[in-house]
């Protein structure tokens, strides 16, 4: 074991609870060798015998008494290094660090393919949910339309409350800091960054194609209020932080071309997406001949997680006896589809002087751009109404355009709003 | 391939169209060698060269050039024998055939184990849903409490029509019955007895314990009312029909105890298995370390179905090429505690004479027999008012009592109906 925090306490409690089960299932005899941490004077409440900790993990990874590599240290450097030089070493990892594959996931794919070993990653992009595997198994014969998740729990928890208690963003991010959902800087979560890590990781298991997150476009949800929540609730919609993988009908011989992005979007009552509350994760998979599915449960916490790295470390065993390491193939380049060029159906909110002529002028900003509205309703009345549209799919520059246009009219105060819809539609 | 109906051709299909994907990514080659049918002069919209067809199964099983064993008859015979003879001959099967596994499931596991061959069932339980897999392998280490899933698509739409559109029973499954979601002969599907069987495949998946089809106590949802669910919808449930595994806690040494059954339940709307609507299967799964989780899906249909028989055959093949079957292992007899032992919260429906006291005689028959009241609402006045209860975790037997009871009581016209609540204290 490369680190031992949270995830990994919960793993070594889970290993000495599972471990005769497992080996009757399995016959593989799971045992921790080394557990290489930053520091030995740290309490610890694991019952570990103290000389199983050292502090060098490089030692760990090229021990050859050590068959397996569990790392869990998290973020890109030191792990890198140590995962690289284990796959050179023929040595299996397991791992549940997204940052690391969405930067470095290609060549360390690469590196398990070219020597035969496990590079097995379950608990990377939606924590306990058995993703990985089915997607890399029971799909492997199924063409992917489209994949969706909620991969952040802690955007999640966030839209809930403000849903459920009607609070704004800046309250419920500090309950969920308080609660330690949120992280005391949330930026990672709130802004989309770590959603896109996970897209990308998603990206490369269902398309089978490289995305840096860089590559990812994403918005996050601090500009989200409990006003919008509230009117688009009464239009049937919930406000959701979604991750979009999709992939496009491809000329002949091309790479696939994907969408890749992560943004609020609105995602009707209906949709399995939309009882996805709370920090739960969710990803909702659209394939050609399986139809929707839907894989739902913790995306975060020590033995959710703990878990996926068990179940994956079961398999990384079992494959070591056997010689069977599961393969991610290569990935290819993926050609991304930048956002101007996809078409979404938009919720779209202005605050507008409410004087005859109003909606006319409106409309026909939304007419020359050709994007077409599928419902209006207009909210209060006098010097601050607010009009509400929902759009067909548009073109995403096009409703750009409109928007700024919409802008510079003098009857619109604001251009308050635009949420793409995903389900329906969209 | 033994029989080709309506999933036979739709993975005829599905493996032409993805045939060269699937070598690329696992080096297997799949070919359909030969395919048994009842009749040859049947019309078959397939292309497949008519020399494949034949009427001999058994011919099928034993052709020495053949690896590979798909059994979509459906049935318990002659699918038995030629499953049994099948892994005699150390063939790999895949099968969807619930009634076989539910009835012979316990020895074809033991017979598989036995020669070192899979046999696997993906599409048997939740059709397209890839479900066994998970529990198998990502679960392998993980203490399962609870099971609950909406298993049968029929009951399913046939509720949430009855919900959406405020109809009856009669009328929803008349439409089910004229999109082909129901069959002339319903009784299977809203009798609980389809859910039943799939329900002891699940317990022999989580538990490892053999449970007969007739073992299972089943409710249907013929007598569930338009006005049931309109009551209960104000309550903030909505019903559906679950198939519930349960392992309760075993002194040391025995086997474990289970509860299995399937019936009507009232699920709280905030639950992930109320957004399972239409004829979506859903299966709901609380794992003591990974938490909550939910797989979601299409249970049923020809494309579905036949994306889990491909990711099966793909499965099996690679195994075969590699020589490492997965084990199911060998199944415990499963002790299983008598539904009247079990306690769940029910929701208690009363049409009762609107007098004085009989609210104070109604409650002294809960009272007298440990039923304890969580809820109480009156509806209407007059000769026929309504008496809403929902109880604490109660006694099942003594849920029973009370309601013999209650019929016997002057004031209480009706025991309308009782439904045992899951989720929340249930």
């Amino acid at each position: 074991m490369l680190g031992c925090g949270n995830v990994g306490s919960a793993f070594v409690d889970l290993l000495r609870q599972r471990r005769t089960t497992i080996e009757a299932r399995t016959s593989v005899n799971l045992q921790i060798a080394k557990v290489a941490v930053r520091s030995l004077n740290r309490e610890r409440a694991l019952k570990l015998s103290s000389n199983l900790f050292t502090t060098d993990p490089l030692a760990v990874v090229e021990d050859p008494d050590i068959d397996i590599i569990v790392e869990l240290i998290g973020g890109v450097e030191p792990p890198f290094s140590l995962v690289r030089r284990a796959l050179e070493l023929h040595k299996p990892v397991v791992t549940g660090n997204k940052a690391l594959l969405a930067e470095h996931g290609a060549e360390l794919f690469a590196a398990a393919d070219e020597v035969g070993v496990d590079l097995l990653f379950e608990a990377a992009v939606a924590g306990g949910i058995p993703l990985m595997r089915p997607l890399r198994e029971s799909l492997a014969g199924e063409p992917v339309r489209r994949v969706m998740g909620i991969v952040n729990g802690t955007t999640n928890y966030i839209l809930t409350q403000m849903t459920d208690a009607g609070i704004s963003y800046e309250t419920a991010l500090k309950q969920a800091q308080e609660l330690g959902y949120a992280e005391a800087d949330p930026t990672a979560d709130v802004s989309g960054h770590d959603a896109a890590a996970k897209a990308a990781i998603i990206a490369s298991i269902v398309f089978g194609v490289v995305v840096k997150p860089d590559d990812v476009y994403h918005e996050g949800i601090a500009e989200i209020s409990a006003e919008d929540i509230a009117v688009v609730n009464r239009l049937g919609f919930v406000v959701k932080a979604v991750a979009i993988v999709e992939a496009f009908a491809s000329p002949k011989g091309s790479g696939p071309e994907i969408t890749i992005r992560v943004h609020p979007a609105l995602v009707a009552k209906e949709h399995p997406l939309a009882a996805v509350r709370d920090s739960f994760n969710a990803v909702f998979i659209e394939g050609e001949a399986v139809g929707d599915l839907m894989f739902y449960g913790r995306g975060a916490g020590g033995r959710p997680t703990a878990s996926a790295v068990l179940g994956d470390v079961v398999d990384a065993a079992t494959n070591l006896v056997h010689n069977t390491p599961g393969r991610v193939g290569t990935l290819a380049a993926a050609t991304i589809r930048p956002i101007e060029e996809l078409k979404s159906a938009f919720y779209i909110c202005l605050a507008v002087t409410d004087r005859p002529g109003v909606l006319a002028q409106v409309a026909d900003v939304f007419g020359r751009n050709g994007v077409s509205i599928q419902a209006m309703e207009q909210q209060g009345q006098g010097d601050r109404a607010r009009l509400i549209f929902v759009t067909h799919e548009s073109l995403e520059s096009a409703v750009q355009t409109t928007m700024a246009e919409l802008s510079h009219l003098a009857v619109v105060l604001d251009v308050h709003r635009a949420i793409r819809m995903i389900g329906g539609e969209g």
